[in-house]
């Protein structure tokens, strides 16, 4: 590739009460970075740039984009000039219109989603050895996006041949990619896709330290009265070795909690396929995932007009609603 | 009292395929004190006694006894003649007749549970510190018993009033008790019972040291292909602050792997009560159990006929099972 | 016995700096119940009790009082008899004299040491499901005190057959023990005493449910300027099974955090003996103690004068300092 | 670079008797990926590649290579020009002429160290998932080297300028660089370079998934006799965030067991610079390391000559040990 993108690097959702989210995400340990009346810009705890992820105020809850960070400004713009050749509609986003981000560019992916591309980000101290604002769940940094589209092949080749990420694990059923995990920084994923109605943002996961940060981050939200707000686990599962939480925040978008991972560095790594009737490939262990992990996901804006993306039905089908990976 | 009873100190448990059994509970990391033919003798890792549970090979899936152990004999002699003179029929066990063990007495309990009581057992190594053979849950003792009895105000009335428990938890509608956590060492129990068909043993709760011990008892089991065995949890109950698993062993006899716990020595510890209506009371948070868990526990003998002890329906009743404590 | 200690309950420590205390104390994770002017109060997580830990300002540091909560107020007197009976200058505290305390006695116990007994305390709310408030240690509970005097024997003789306490470990030559640790509560101890010069409190030991949070402990604690309180560990000893940290406090006082234990009930566990000799039972795993662990610890003061009490050598002497246990 | 070096990616050692570190190194939770009468082949829990340890029996104890894996076999042999074009002498191993690798070419590196380059391993199953086979310290892959070497400047303006490596921390006293970390993986290091007698191996390290593996590492190696193999820790460095603890092989090979690390993708990282003086780079928290971890490290093989290379001292100095780094 003439581009090198480096890793996912931010979403900014769009939620309905900033000062209930704030809550939230503060009791999950997300470091402040900073705040002002319409948004909030968080940061896990090793990271030295100025956040991951963005609340804004807003009538309705939607992903405005989820961002990858790229290696230059270089890349950049050769990345552009890769989409407008393939006829996308790129929107640039010029420095200073966006807190914290350089120059960046926008475009409605293969699938529908919301992707931006940037290089350079407002960089702040780590808090990696401020131990004593270790809380909740110690959150540690962004590590995937998970996205639920009707055509994870479509998706799969483009961000295989056109945009240079490789394939970690996948599930198939012989013929189709019912899901698949990719990757550019050496771990299991930068982004997954599963097979549904999309285009829409399943969950943005997180990365801990320890197994025992994401327990402390159930008996915290239980504590605090969030006890709904665990959707899922802990739990593990087969793909991607995670030990799993998913939480839904106060607007429904959903939030992993993920310890485990492993190094794909090696070009000889071969890519773990699961058979999409193999039960071991979603749950590993734990609790069976309630429907609404399978059928509920954020709503995704398009970059030019700002409204909603329209959702379309998967290509591959079963009954149910388990059959999404 | 004039009788001490120290603890809660083993089960005997009758499994229809021994083999079977060894493997799974050799998984979970209990110490093999003793096998012959027809039974296998467990220990955790901490205990300084021959075992604190008995599998024995049977044609049908049984709770054999379960069994305290006592100060002294003398203490138990003077059990024993407290239970005569309340009509209870007392069956001696003379030393040498079972392993290990030295002279006991059973009776089957208020709510027909099969107890006995003992104070003596061979003692051995414990293996707390040789760490080296720590493995799969890392079961470091024997805790308590859960038993599902019909009745649960007069099994509470008889173990606190006649034997000398104290409570430290119980469920109540303010009118009757749903269930109760009574103790005898300073921990929140040694019995707990809980209201439904009963007589019945819903689980056995072993110690662990650590939350991860937990997690990784998940791991090591569904590795081994036990999966289906991991009945409940991780979760954390608001009762007792249990951090839980639930398994069912391949007779379907329920195990409860367990680290919280806290110390009830005072006497100034007011029992915590907690509504029937409280959801946090069973669940602090953790997935919603499977009906299994509510209806399902193993069927207790007749000391004296070795018959299985029939179910009687509860006297607290409500429509959904998850009413049973 | 005619009266039934209970446990460990409290310790009363002189601070110079009440504030820099304060500082410390809370970084560690102790639940503030109460502070006023001249004092504060702490207690554990788990603990329903006002406190377990109390600092009181004062020109220089010193242990006031360690102090063990009794069964009943008639305990209490029947105790206090015993000792009158035994010459012993009984000095009763009132009720309202303390905060938060029923009346109580103090004396001097036979290595000089200032011991309290009671048997009411204010309860309040336990905070162990309050787990927004766990940081730093999430220290649970008072343990247990450990005791340099320069006659261990003897310390050892009046605890196990005056106040009814039981040995679980020892440290011995084949002709005089070195050290014992002995319980009340049916763990690895409430006190030990160890061969030095004395009388003096060694460190107060407070239990962690976790590994995790000793580790995490000393990462907050350096994070906020305290490395060089951290004395010594982590590490493991033979003796009693301790996962341990040794932290001294602004005014030196030493304080362990503690990890391990097991139950120690039944009274057929044979008090594991530990040859002086033998390396392992120190340390089983952990860097060398530095020469001050052995050498310093808390000066007492006399109950009845509140002047310091005179330190007395050692009976048993070798020449390097990491003879005392 | 028209070179891409993915990772370090395995040691060779050379011990005394192979036996005796099979039974460390299978303590530790090392797997064997093969064994024969003359080496052993080691991976870890995550590894899809032969062996990330090569132990061989020898006359004496010495580091025979340690070696990098690199994207392609094309990439090989432009490295390989590019040292020849240098004035390296570069001596090729054929493929077959190793177990388990394909061709690669060895040099002896700008300080002496005797370092490999290939690109291809036979891949084997990963025992990720395996959680049965978990024991010891869990040990899940190599992470990176520690070398020690007369001229650090000299030796990161090599790997930093010459093949590729970025800086992710670094210690300098304003003049001089005396230690530095580099890395190609995304993480803290692949090699780090200590001012010191040199070219010398001080250690492998090798990535743990939690901290709660490396304590029970601790307590397994005690149990097992090897509580002299701990050199140094548990404890955390302030240079690169790493919980460590340092091991030493039967032959003194030292081993570090690591967790903590941070993602390094960024190329607006600024690598953090730690003054000589500043006492926490080393020691974040944690016991003095002995003299023998700054004296002491493995003798390394000239690639050509089998012998032995001779040291130099180191170009700057300090008078106390615990200026290496």
């Amino acid at each position: 590739m003439a581009f090198d993108i480096i890793r996912s690097a931010r979403a900014v959702l769009h939620v309905k009460d900033l000062n209930a989210s704030r809550v939230f995400y503060d009791a999950l340990g997300f470091i402040e970075t900073e705040v002002d009346e319409h948004s909030i810009y968080y940061r896990g705890l090793e990271e030295h740039v100025h956040h991951s992820l963005v609340l804004k105020q807003a009538p309705e809850p939607a992903v405005e984009v989820i961002s990858y960070k790229m290696m230059s400004e270089e890349d950049v713009d050769r990345l552009a000039s890769h989409f407008v050749a393939k006829g996308y509609d790129v929107k640039w986003m010029e420095e200073g219109s966006q807190t914290a981000l350089g120059r960046s560019f926008r475009i409605q992916d293969i699938s529908g989603i919301p992707v931006e591309f940037f290089a350079t980000m407002k960089t702040v101290d780590r808090m990696l050895q401020r131990f004593e604002h270790y809380k909740g769940a110690r959150v540690q940094r962004i590590d995937h996006f998970n996205c639920m589209v009707p055509d994870v092949q479509r998706a799969y080749n483009f961000y295989v041949e056109e945009l240079g990420f490789r394939c970690s694990e996948y599930t198939s059923d012989d013929e189709s990619i019912w899901a698949a995990w990719l990757h550019r920084k050496p771990s299991v994923h930068d982004v997954a896709f599963m097979n549904g109605d999309g285009p829409r943002l399943h969950h943005i996961g997180f990365w801990l330290n320890d197994q025992l940060s994401l327990i402390h981050a159930c008996d915290v939200l239980a504590s605090l009265g969030y006890v709904d707000s665990i959707e899922r686990g802990p739990g593990r599962h087969g793909l991607s070795n995670a030990f799993f939480l998913y939480l839904r925040d106060p607007d429904g978008h959903r939030i992993e909690l993920y310890n485990g991972d492993y190094l794909t560095s090696d070009p000889d790594f071969k890519p773990i396929k699961w058979d999409i009737n193999d039960p071991t490939r979603q749950t590993f262990w734990g609790h069976e995932a309630p429907d609404r992990w399978f059928n509920e996901a954020s709503l995704v804006n398009n970059v030019h007009t700002n409204d909603t993306v329209a959702l379309k039905e998967p290509t591959l089908k079963r009954k149910k609603p388990t059959f999404v990976i």
